[in-house]
Protein backbone atom coordinates (compact mmCIF):
# COMPACT_ATOMS: atom_id res chain seq x y z
CA UNK A 1 0.00 0.00 0.00
CA UNK A 2 1.16 3.54 -1.17
CA UNK A 3 0.20 6.94 0.89
CA UNK A 4 0.53 10.14 -1.32
CA UNK A 5 -0.20 13.02 0.17
CA UNK A 6 0.34 16.65 -1.94
CA UNK A 7 -0.79 20.18 -0.79
CA UNK A 8 -2.27 23.56 -2.80
CA UNK A 9 -3.16 26.36 -2.38
CA UNK A 10 -5.54 28.70 -3.86
CA UNK A 11 -6.44 32.41 -3.40
CA UNK A 12 -10.02 33.22 -3.33
CA UNK A 13 -11.53 36.57 -4.12
CA UNK A 14 -14.29 38.66 -2.12
CA UNK A 15 -15.79 37.00 1.24
CA UNK A 16 -17.71 34.30 -0.94
CA UNK A 17 -16.17 32.54 -3.88
CA UNK A 18 -16.21 29.09 -5.22
CA UNK A 19 -12.60 27.64 -6.87
CA UNK A 20 -12.68 24.68 -8.41
CA UNK A 21 -9.84 22.50 -8.10
CA UNK A 22 -11.40 19.35 -9.59
CA UNK A 23 -8.15 19.86 -11.62
CA UNK A 24 -5.67 20.03 -8.84
CA UNK A 25 -6.77 16.82 -7.72
CA UNK A 26 -6.59 14.72 -10.42
CA UNK A 27 -2.86 16.08 -10.93
CA UNK A 28 -2.07 15.05 -7.82
CA UNK A 29 -3.78 11.54 -8.71
CA UNK A 30 -1.54 11.17 -11.82
CA UNK A 31 1.50 11.82 -9.65
CA UNK A 32 0.80 9.37 -7.08
CA UNK A 33 0.71 6.56 -9.65
CA UNK A 34 -1.23 4.86 -6.98
CA UNK A 35 -4.17 3.34 -9.30
CA UNK A 36 -6.55 1.51 -6.62
CA UNK A 37 -7.57 2.58 -3.60
CA UNK A 38 -9.36 5.94 -2.50
CA UNK A 39 -9.30 9.61 -2.73
CA UNK A 40 -9.14 12.24 0.45
CA UNK A 41 -9.65 15.92 -0.35
CA UNK A 42 -9.28 18.06 2.67
CA UNK A 43 -9.12 21.72 3.32
CA UNK A 44 -7.92 22.44 6.77
CA UNK A 45 -9.55 25.86 7.26
CA UNK A 46 -12.43 26.10 9.34
CA UNK A 47 -14.52 29.11 7.41
CA UNK A 48 -14.40 27.35 3.95
CA UNK A 49 -15.52 23.72 2.78
CA UNK A 50 -15.82 21.51 0.10
CA UNK A 51 -18.81 20.29 -2.01
CA UNK A 52 -19.23 18.09 -5.13
CA UNK A 53 -21.55 19.16 -7.43
CA UNK A 54 -21.92 20.98 -10.79
CA UNK A 55 -20.24 23.96 -12.14
CA UNK A 56 -22.47 25.99 -14.25
CA UNK A 57 -22.37 29.85 -13.72
CA UNK A 58 -26.11 30.36 -12.57
CA UNK A 59 -25.73 27.33 -9.86
CA UNK A 60 -22.50 28.54 -8.75
CA UNK A 61 -24.75 31.84 -7.53
CA UNK A 62 -27.33 29.26 -6.47
CA UNK A 63 -24.75 27.87 -3.94
CA UNK A 64 -23.59 30.83 -2.30
CA UNK A 65 -27.42 32.46 -2.20
CA UNK A 66 -28.25 29.04 -0.73
CA UNK A 67 -25.19 29.33 1.92
CA UNK A 68 -26.36 33.14 2.97
CA UNK A 69 -29.88 32.41 3.36
CA UNK A 70 -29.37 29.06 5.70
CA UNK A 71 -26.26 31.14 7.45
CA UNK A 72 -26.75 34.58 6.91
CA UNK A 73 -23.76 36.81 7.50
CA UNK A 74 -25.79 39.35 10.04
CA UNK A 75 -26.94 37.21 13.03
CA UNK A 76 -27.74 36.74 16.44
CA UNK A 77 -24.15 34.96 16.93
CA UNK A 78 -22.46 34.76 20.23
CA UNK A 79 -18.84 34.05 18.42
CA UNK A 80 -19.83 37.52 16.60
CA UNK A 81 -18.80 39.11 19.96
CA UNK A 82 -15.06 38.14 19.24
CA UNK A 83 -14.93 37.92 15.57
CA UNK A 84 -17.45 38.45 12.50
CA UNK A 85 -17.07 35.11 10.42
CA UNK A 86 -19.74 32.86 12.83
CA UNK A 87 -21.90 32.12 9.49
CA UNK A 88 -18.66 30.72 7.70
CA UNK A 89 -17.78 28.88 10.55
CA UNK A 90 -21.87 27.31 10.50
CA UNK A 91 -21.08 26.53 6.88
CA UNK A 92 -18.19 24.88 7.49
CA UNK A 93 -19.12 22.97 10.20
CA UNK A 94 -22.02 21.76 8.99
CA UNK A 95 -21.66 20.99 5.27
CA UNK A 96 -17.50 19.74 6.04
CA UNK A 97 -14.53 19.76 5.09
CA UNK A 98 -13.74 16.91 3.45
CA UNK A 99 -14.89 14.56 0.63
CA UNK A 100 -13.27 11.51 -0.40
CA UNK A 101 -13.68 9.06 -3.67
CA UNK A 102 -13.40 5.59 -4.47
CA UNK A 103 -10.05 5.18 -6.81
CA UNK A 104 -10.40 2.77 -9.84
CA UNK A 105 -7.90 1.88 -12.42
CA UNK A 106 -6.49 5.16 -11.99
CA UNK A 107 -9.65 7.23 -12.62
CA UNK A 108 -11.50 9.44 -9.48
CA UNK A 109 -15.14 7.54 -9.59
CA UNK A 110 -17.18 10.57 -10.07
CA UNK A 111 -20.43 11.44 -12.24
CA UNK A 112 -20.56 13.88 -14.96
CA UNK A 113 -21.66 16.78 -13.41
CA UNK A 114 -19.70 15.98 -9.86
CA UNK A 115 -16.85 18.64 -9.91
CA UNK A 116 -15.01 19.61 -6.74
CA UNK A 117 -15.47 23.04 -5.71
CA UNK A 118 -13.78 24.82 -2.38
CA UNK A 119 -15.99 27.33 -1.33
CA UNK A 120 -14.83 30.39 0.87
CA UNK A 121 -17.41 31.60 3.05
CA UNK A 122 -14.74 33.99 4.91
CA UNK A 123 -12.45 35.27 2.51
CA UNK A 124 -10.66 36.66 0.73
CA UNK A 125 -7.45 34.21 1.99
CA UNK A 126 -4.96 32.07 0.79
CA UNK A 127 -6.35 28.47 1.46
CA UNK A 128 -4.38 25.18 1.40
CA UNK A 129 -5.66 22.13 0.03
CA UNK A 130 -4.60 18.56 0.76
CA UNK A 131 -4.74 16.00 -1.72
CA UNK A 132 -4.45 12.30 -0.39
CA UNK A 133 -4.16 9.16 -2.08
CA UNK A 134 -4.35 5.71 -0.47
CA UNK A 135 -4.29 2.50 -2.17
CA UNK A 136 -1.74 0.95 -4.86
CA UNK B 1 -3.90 -4.56 1.03
CA UNK B 2 -7.07 -5.12 -0.95
CA UNK B 3 -9.34 -3.06 -2.98
CA UNK B 4 -12.69 -4.16 -3.94
CA UNK B 5 -15.23 -2.34 -5.91
CA UNK B 6 -18.39 -3.52 -6.90
CA UNK B 7 -20.99 -1.32 -8.68
CA UNK B 8 -25.10 -1.37 -8.39
CA UNK B 9 -28.10 -0.02 -10.04
CA UNK B 10 -31.27 1.09 -8.00
CA UNK B 11 -34.43 2.66 -9.92
CA UNK B 12 -36.27 5.32 -8.00
CA UNK B 13 -39.84 6.36 -8.29
CA UNK B 14 -41.36 9.63 -7.99
CA UNK B 15 -38.90 13.11 -7.92
CA UNK B 16 -37.92 12.60 -4.30
CA UNK B 17 -37.66 8.81 -3.07
CA UNK B 18 -35.85 6.90 -0.56
CA UNK B 19 -34.18 3.53 -1.15
CA UNK B 20 -32.54 1.37 1.36
CA UNK B 21 -29.15 0.08 -0.04
CA UNK B 22 -27.70 -1.30 3.23
CA UNK B 23 -28.23 -4.89 1.67
CA UNK B 24 -26.54 -4.35 -1.06
CA UNK B 25 -23.46 -2.96 0.53
CA UNK B 26 -23.29 -5.96 2.96
CA UNK B 27 -23.34 -8.51 0.20
CA UNK B 28 -20.15 -6.25 -1.67
CA UNK B 29 -18.48 -6.34 1.60
CA UNK B 30 -19.36 -10.33 2.34
CA UNK B 31 -18.26 -10.92 -1.34
CA UNK B 32 -15.46 -8.80 -0.89
CA UNK B 33 -13.74 -10.98 1.91
CA UNK B 34 -11.99 -8.18 3.15
CA UNK B 35 -12.26 -8.28 7.27
CA UNK B 36 -10.93 -4.92 8.55
CA UNK B 37 -10.29 -1.68 7.15
CA UNK B 38 -12.91 0.58 5.60
CA UNK B 39 -16.18 0.88 3.21
CA UNK B 40 -16.83 3.78 1.27
CA UNK B 41 -20.37 4.48 -0.76
CA UNK B 42 -20.33 6.51 -3.21
CA UNK B 43 -23.09 7.85 -5.72
CA UNK B 44 -21.39 9.57 -8.78
CA UNK B 45 -24.71 11.92 -9.22
CA UNK B 46 -25.33 15.75 -8.82
CA UNK B 47 -28.95 15.42 -7.48
CA UNK B 48 -28.79 12.30 -5.33
CA UNK B 49 -27.21 12.20 -1.98
CA UNK B 50 -26.43 8.92 0.74
CA UNK B 51 -27.62 9.57 4.73
CA UNK B 52 -27.28 6.67 7.09
CA UNK B 53 -30.27 7.01 9.76
CA UNK B 54 -32.93 5.04 10.75
CA UNK B 55 -35.72 3.72 7.95
CA UNK B 56 -38.81 4.34 9.75
CA UNK B 57 -41.64 4.88 7.06
CA UNK B 58 -42.57 8.44 9.55
CA UNK B 59 -38.59 9.54 9.44
CA UNK B 60 -38.60 8.57 5.23
CA UNK B 61 -41.31 11.38 4.75
CA UNK B 62 -39.80 13.47 7.17
CA UNK B 63 -36.19 13.55 5.73
CA UNK B 64 -38.17 14.32 2.44
CA UNK B 65 -40.28 17.33 3.93
CA UNK B 66 -37.20 18.77 5.67
CA UNK B 67 -35.12 18.62 2.49
CA UNK B 68 -37.98 20.26 0.62
CA UNK B 69 -38.23 22.78 3.31
CA UNK B 70 -34.46 23.82 3.07
CA UNK B 71 -34.13 23.40 -0.46
CA UNK B 72 -37.64 24.31 -2.15
CA UNK B 73 -38.49 23.26 -5.57
CA UNK B 74 -39.61 26.62 -6.51
CA UNK B 75 -37.54 28.68 -5.67
CA UNK B 76 -35.27 32.05 -7.28
CA UNK B 77 -32.69 29.63 -8.59
CA UNK B 78 -30.67 31.06 -11.43
CA UNK B 79 -29.41 27.20 -12.41
CA UNK B 80 -33.40 27.02 -13.58
CA UNK B 81 -32.89 29.37 -16.23
CA UNK B 82 -31.60 26.15 -18.31
CA UNK B 83 -32.51 23.12 -16.25
CA UNK B 84 -35.12 22.58 -13.11
CA UNK B 85 -33.65 20.39 -10.62
CA UNK B 86 -31.73 23.07 -9.00
CA UNK B 87 -32.99 22.28 -5.65
CA UNK B 88 -31.59 18.89 -5.97
CA UNK B 89 -27.76 19.80 -7.31
CA UNK B 90 -28.42 22.10 -3.74
CA UNK B 91 -29.55 19.15 -1.85
CA UNK B 92 -26.94 16.79 -3.18
CA UNK B 93 -23.74 19.32 -2.89
CA UNK B 94 -24.79 20.40 0.85
CA UNK B 95 -25.51 16.55 2.66
CA UNK B 96 -23.02 14.94 0.49
CA UNK B 97 -22.84 11.74 -2.17
CA UNK B 98 -20.13 9.67 0.03
CA UNK B 99 -20.88 8.02 2.90
CA UNK B 100 -17.45 5.92 5.20
CA UNK B 101 -17.10 2.79 7.83
CA UNK B 102 -15.44 1.67 9.52
CA UNK B 103 -15.03 -2.60 8.42
CA UNK B 104 -13.78 -4.60 11.62
CA UNK B 105 -14.06 -8.37 12.12
CA UNK B 106 -15.85 -8.33 8.77
CA UNK B 107 -18.71 -5.85 9.80
CA UNK B 108 -19.21 -2.49 8.73
CA UNK B 109 -19.47 -0.74 12.23
CA UNK B 110 -23.08 1.24 12.26
CA UNK B 111 -25.78 1.66 14.93
CA UNK B 112 -28.87 -0.33 15.17
CA UNK B 113 -30.83 2.71 13.64
CA UNK B 114 -28.28 3.61 11.40
CA UNK B 115 -29.29 2.54 7.80
CA UNK B 116 -27.46 3.45 4.56
CA UNK B 117 -30.18 5.33 2.10
CA UNK B 118 -29.93 7.15 -1.11
CA UNK B 119 -32.13 9.72 -1.70
CA UNK B 120 -33.61 11.06 -4.92
CA UNK B 121 -34.25 14.54 -5.40
CA UNK B 122 -34.49 14.47 -8.94
CA UNK B 123 -35.80 11.54 -10.21
CA UNK B 124 -37.26 8.67 -11.24
CA UNK B 125 -34.05 7.38 -12.50
CA UNK B 126 -32.07 4.49 -12.99
CA UNK B 127 -28.73 5.53 -9.64
CA UNK B 128 -25.36 3.90 -9.74
CA UNK B 129 -23.94 3.07 -6.51
CA UNK B 130 -20.10 2.53 -6.14
CA UNK B 131 -19.23 0.05 -2.58
CA UNK B 132 -15.45 -0.12 -2.22
CA UNK B 133 -13.96 -1.98 0.68
CA UNK B 134 -10.41 -1.38 1.13
CA UNK B 135 -8.51 -3.45 4.04
CA UNK B 136 -6.89 -6.84 4.60
CA UNK C 1 -1.04 -1.92 5.54
CA UNK C 2 -2.14 -2.10 9.55
CA UNK C 3 -5.60 -1.01 10.72
CA UNK C 4 -6.07 -0.33 14.06
CA UNK C 5 -9.50 0.72 15.55
CA UNK C 6 -10.20 1.80 19.07
CA UNK C 7 -13.52 3.13 20.89
CA UNK C 8 -14.20 5.37 23.33
CA UNK C 9 -17.18 6.61 25.33
CA UNK C 10 -18.21 9.77 26.24
CA UNK C 11 -21.60 10.79 28.35
CA UNK C 12 -23.36 13.94 27.67
CA UNK C 13 -25.26 16.27 29.49
CA UNK C 14 -28.67 17.55 28.70
CA UNK C 15 -30.61 17.43 25.64
CA UNK C 16 -27.99 19.33 23.46
CA UNK C 17 -24.68 18.71 24.02
CA UNK C 18 -20.71 19.26 22.72
CA UNK C 19 -17.75 17.26 23.77
CA UNK C 20 -14.51 17.96 22.48
CA UNK C 21 -12.91 14.52 21.37
CA UNK C 22 -10.14 15.97 19.74
CA UNK C 23 -7.72 14.14 22.51
CA UNK C 24 -9.29 10.73 22.32
CA UNK C 25 -8.62 11.08 18.49
CA UNK C 26 -5.22 11.92 18.62
CA UNK C 27 -4.58 9.31 21.37
CA UNK C 28 -5.99 6.41 19.03
CA UNK C 29 -3.48 7.62 16.74
CA UNK C 30 -0.67 7.72 18.84
CA UNK C 31 -1.30 4.34 20.52
CA UNK C 32 -1.80 2.71 16.88
CA UNK C 33 1.75 3.64 15.81
CA UNK C 34 0.61 4.28 12.64
CA UNK C 35 2.39 7.33 10.70
CA UNK C 36 0.57 7.56 7.34
CA UNK C 37 -2.33 6.77 6.04
CA UNK C 38 -6.21 8.57 7.07
CA UNK C 39 -7.94 8.63 10.54
CA UNK C 40 -11.81 8.00 10.48
CA UNK C 41 -14.07 9.00 13.42
CA UNK C 42 -17.60 7.31 13.46
CA UNK C 43 -20.66 7.48 16.13
CA UNK C 44 -22.41 4.78 15.71
CA UNK C 45 -25.55 6.78 16.16
CA UNK C 46 -28.89 8.45 14.63
CA UNK C 47 -29.43 11.07 17.05
CA UNK C 48 -25.66 12.62 17.57
CA UNK C 49 -23.13 13.81 14.66
CA UNK C 50 -20.02 14.82 14.28
CA UNK C 51 -18.19 18.34 13.32
CA UNK C 52 -15.01 19.97 12.57
CA UNK C 53 -14.40 23.18 13.44
CA UNK C 54 -13.28 25.84 16.41
CA UNK C 55 -14.53 25.20 20.07
CA UNK C 56 -15.18 28.57 21.33
CA UNK C 57 -17.60 29.06 24.01
CA UNK C 58 -19.98 31.62 22.08
CA UNK C 59 -19.46 29.63 18.57
CA UNK C 60 -20.54 26.07 20.57
CA UNK C 61 -24.02 27.68 21.43
CA UNK C 62 -24.06 29.26 17.78
CA UNK C 63 -24.11 25.67 16.83
CA UNK C 64 -26.69 24.41 19.02
CA UNK C 65 -29.19 27.84 17.74
CA UNK C 66 -28.32 26.99 14.51
CA UNK C 67 -29.06 23.04 14.69
CA UNK C 68 -32.58 24.10 16.48
CA UNK C 69 -33.62 26.75 14.42
CA UNK C 70 -32.87 24.38 10.95
CA UNK C 71 -33.72 21.34 13.20
CA UNK C 72 -36.58 22.30 15.80
CA UNK C 73 -37.77 20.26 18.29
CA UNK C 74 -41.23 20.91 18.00
CA UNK C 75 -42.22 20.54 14.27
CA UNK C 76 -44.55 18.73 12.33
CA UNK C 77 -42.79 15.58 12.32
CA UNK C 78 -44.38 11.86 11.33
CA UNK C 79 -41.66 10.06 13.30
CA UNK C 80 -42.66 11.62 16.62
CA UNK C 81 -45.88 9.99 16.62
CA UNK C 82 -43.82 7.33 17.99
CA UNK C 83 -41.18 8.92 19.13
CA UNK C 84 -40.37 12.27 20.37
CA UNK C 85 -36.32 13.18 18.24
CA UNK C 86 -37.17 13.41 15.07
CA UNK C 87 -35.57 17.11 15.05
CA UNK C 88 -32.23 14.99 15.95
CA UNK C 89 -32.87 11.98 13.33
CA UNK C 90 -33.07 14.88 10.82
CA UNK C 91 -30.01 16.80 12.34
CA UNK C 92 -27.29 13.21 12.29
CA UNK C 93 -28.87 12.58 9.10
CA UNK C 94 -27.86 15.82 7.11
CA UNK C 95 -24.70 16.42 8.75
CA UNK C 96 -23.51 13.30 8.86
CA UNK C 97 -22.18 10.75 11.73
CA UNK C 98 -18.60 10.44 9.93
CA UNK C 99 -15.31 12.60 9.88
CA UNK C 100 -12.37 11.60 7.99
CA UNK C 101 -8.75 13.00 8.22
CA UNK C 102 -5.17 12.91 6.30
CA UNK C 103 -2.27 11.44 8.73
CA UNK C 104 0.59 12.60 7.96
CA UNK C 105 4.04 11.87 9.97
CA UNK C 106 1.89 10.81 13.05
CA UNK C 107 -0.12 13.88 13.07
CA UNK C 108 -3.71 14.33 12.01
CA UNK C 109 -3.80 17.10 9.12
CA UNK C 110 -6.25 19.57 10.67
CA UNK C 111 -6.08 23.27 10.91
CA UNK C 112 -5.54 25.17 13.84
CA UNK C 113 -9.04 25.90 14.66
CA UNK C 114 -10.53 22.40 13.96
CA UNK C 115 -11.10 20.26 16.67
CA UNK C 116 -13.44 17.49 16.74
CA UNK C 117 -16.75 17.60 18.30
CA UNK C 118 -19.47 15.36 19.30
CA UNK C 119 -22.97 17.10 19.02
CA UNK C 120 -25.44 15.00 21.02
CA UNK C 121 -28.99 15.68 19.78
CA UNK C 122 -30.72 13.29 21.91
CA UNK C 123 -28.68 13.32 25.33
CA UNK C 124 -28.38 12.82 27.84
CA UNK C 125 -26.82 9.58 26.89
CA UNK C 126 -23.33 7.44 26.78
CA UNK C 127 -22.26 8.11 23.22
CA UNK C 128 -19.65 5.62 21.46
CA UNK C 129 -17.36 6.96 19.39
CA UNK C 130 -15.06 4.54 16.61
CA UNK C 131 -11.49 5.86 15.90
CA UNK C 132 -10.26 4.08 12.95
CA UNK C 133 -6.39 4.37 11.83
CA UNK C 134 -5.71 2.92 8.47
CA UNK C 135 -2.03 2.84 7.48
CA UNK C 136 1.18 2.21 7.88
Amino acid sequence: MKVFVKEYTVTTSGREDIVNITRLVEEAVRESGIRNGLVLVYVPHATALLIVNEDEPGLRKDYISKLLQLFPRYGDYLHNRIDDNANAHLASAFVGSARIFPLVDGRIVRGTWQEILLVDMDGPRTRRIVVEVLGE
